[in-house]
């Protein structure tokens, strides 16, 4: 069997660990398997490094910002190398260029042009184990660029179709996606497996276990991922193209609390007016969640309430504040308070069901509903923020995902 | 003008000290100059580098070992390039390799095999400052290899040839070289210029500014080098092909603290005994600095004493004890207390006073004399420990390095 095994930042916290992860790896190898490892940096080794840059040009320079972070990654696998070495197992560090990844030139977020198994097939041939540098590629000339934060499960997803491995394994301190975050929902379980869409629609949601940008390499090149936890053992979660029995109406809940919501109020009832609002946003990168638009007391006159991220805020509100002058509105109202709760599953789309109880759970709770969205496969409410745990909670059961009835 | 300029890891200590060197740089530049820059490592971040590799498998593995080193010079070279892209002078990060520096597969101790420069010309020709990192090259499959300690030296005199450079200039916390260590004669006195022979003779005899195979380098490609300061204005010292106006007698004085000598005493004076415990040394990898052979008191017998380098003492000491027995001497003697006091100039060779003004000096001093060694433009005395500082000022003021009569 061909494995490639992802090990991410809290998986290499310290020496201790690192060995940790060189027997897990070296039991592989010794298994019989073709094993390439791919790291992440140690710990908090990025953030370090950003900051050191930030005193010198306040991150100014993405070219020289990639090659200094770069040096995260490469420790960890040249200290990865040294310990599968000294278990037994003959190991080499590569950069993500060396070990074939070809990005475009765009410093800080490069995107992956293609995959040159080439050296990675003569290492395996070589009896080698591989150790890749997480999150990076190397440019059309030849310099060092960075996937983005979180990339390393992009690297793990391409080179795991580029060498045709049998299995993907992306490891972290959690045992795999789970019907919802444990740390809220304490009768949540451990998810077999789901599909690419919903992988997709709970990795938006802010449930951490995979990068979206690697669920959709995944998806593309059909790499079987699967996603396990360093420190237990288990099967994990397996996250794969949909399967006839994932028609259960929700997989998972999901909760985000990051979000703002922002209304205009009293803007002019007629056509084009919120498209107006969302355009100004989009124009300024920024990424509108929910948009919703209702008759205001005053029957010429409209709401139109949306929600973006909070990293967004500020921006966010200073662009609403203009475009409410402009159509001539009475008023902005920012709320932070607020949450969203999203159920996740490749039912939603057949069964008219979902909605309806989704509603009733947290209408039984008594929790207002302020704002609905939905998708093929996900329906989202925003709730107060106070009353967010308490919904997550109650959808959760709603769905039966506790196994309760 | 164009200019290699090399800064070690003394000028490189923090932030504060990275943007002092690049507003140096900076001001380079702006003054019409091509520049190139050569770093090595953050102060003492290659040594913590080898630390944690020790920790894990005990610096076995060569290969794994320069790729973890590698990133101490890409850290410097990436926060040097961000500080002079501030500054306002464009400027990128390069590899070793990535710059043109191709060597052997000699993990930890690799060779330059050749040196590109269409990646550097190409930058160059951007008006774009090229920051590379020190003591590293690429192997022939593509790995990252290192050129053992102190190699970035030699990267920029390697870099300086191949672009052929005006000047190559290497900045460290000493303003050039001395007539003698300064810490120990006080009024030893920069020199203006020294012979790259001159400068091979007092490397190896500790003087610490220039490393062996760099000045090696120099003198096969003629490149002139400028051993200069950081931290002061000052014009350093040139080390360049032998002018007419070197043959001084003596250019400069040097002490060396760090040899044992062993004496194997009371064996058979026969030709090739010295020569077999010598060869046996070889073997082992360890190098005779000097050597003296002597009759005994018994008129069949002799004594032959040899210097070696502190480091390999121990290993000596076993193999000597060995010879001692298979030749049927009758005792072995370890003095660590010596030092050797040596006087380097292009005048030596020409003439004969010298010898006599050293052995002068040091007899009037009443510092014994317990071997003598030469080369054709050095001398030196092995001493008493004790004697070490004060014969090192007594021979600096024999040869009127101090200016005085």
């Amino acid at each position: 069997m061909r494995v490639v095994q992802k090990y991410g930042g809290s998986s290499l916290k310290n020496m201790e660990y690192i060995d940790a992860v060189a027997k897990r790896v070296h039991q592989t190898a010794e298994a019989g398997h073709a094993v390439v490892v791919v790291v992440s940096a140690m710990g908090d080794t990025t953030d370090e490094l950003v900051d050191r840059a930030q005193q010198v040009d306040g991150l100014k320079t993405a070219r020289n910002l990639d090659f200094l972070l770069a040096t995260g990654e490469m420790q960890s696998a040249a200290l990865m190398a040294m310990a599968l070495t000294r278990h037994g197992t003959r190991a080499f560090a590569l950069m993500g260029g060396q070990a074939g990844i070809r990005t475009d030139s765009q410093f800080g977020q490069a995107r992956i042009t293609g995959v040159d198994a080439e050296a990675l097939e003569r290492l395996l041939a070589q009896g080698v184990t591989p150790v890749v540098t997480g999150f990076q590629g190397i440019s059309p000339d030849g310099a060092v660029t960075t996937l983005g934060r979180g990339g390393s499960d992009l690297t793990a997803i391409a080179l795991a179709s580029a060498i045709q491995a049998d299995s993907c394994e992306i490891y972290s301190d959690v045992p795999g996606v789970f019907t919802a975050d444990p740390r809220i929902v304490p009768n949540a379980k451990a998810l077999a497996s789901l599909s690419y869409d919903e992988m997709l629609e709970l990795a938006s949601q802010g449930a951490q276990v995979l990068q979206t940008q690697a669920v959709l390499y995944a998806r593309q090149s059909g790499v079987t991922v699967n996603a396990r936890s360093t420190f237990e053992e288990g099967p994990g979660t397996r996250i794969e193209t949909e399967q006839a029995e994932f028609n259960t109406l929700v997989t998972a809940v999901a909760l985000d609390t990051h979000l703002t919501k922002i209304g205009l109020v009293g803007v002019p009832d007629r056509p084009g007016v919120a498209a107006l609002a969302c355009e100004k946003l989009a124009q300024a990168g920024i990424n509108i969640d929910l948009v919703f638009q209702a008759l205001s007391h005053d029957d010429a006159r409209a709401d139109i309430a949306l929600t973006v991220a909070d990293r967004d805020r500020d921006r966010a509100v200073r662009i609403c504040q203009q475009t409410l002058g402009e159509l001539g509105g009475s008023a902005l109202v920012v709320d932070a308070d607020i949450a969203k709760v999203s159920a996740v599953g490749a039912g939603v789309r057949n069964h008219v069901g979902v909605a309806a109880t989704l509603f009733r759970a947290l209408a039984d709770a008594h929790i207002n509903i302020q704002m609905i969205g939905t998708s093929e496969i996900k329906i989202s409410c925003i709730v107060a923020r106070s009353d967010a745990e308490r919904a997550l909670n109650q959808v959760h059961h709603a769905f039966r995902l506790d196994g309760k009835d």
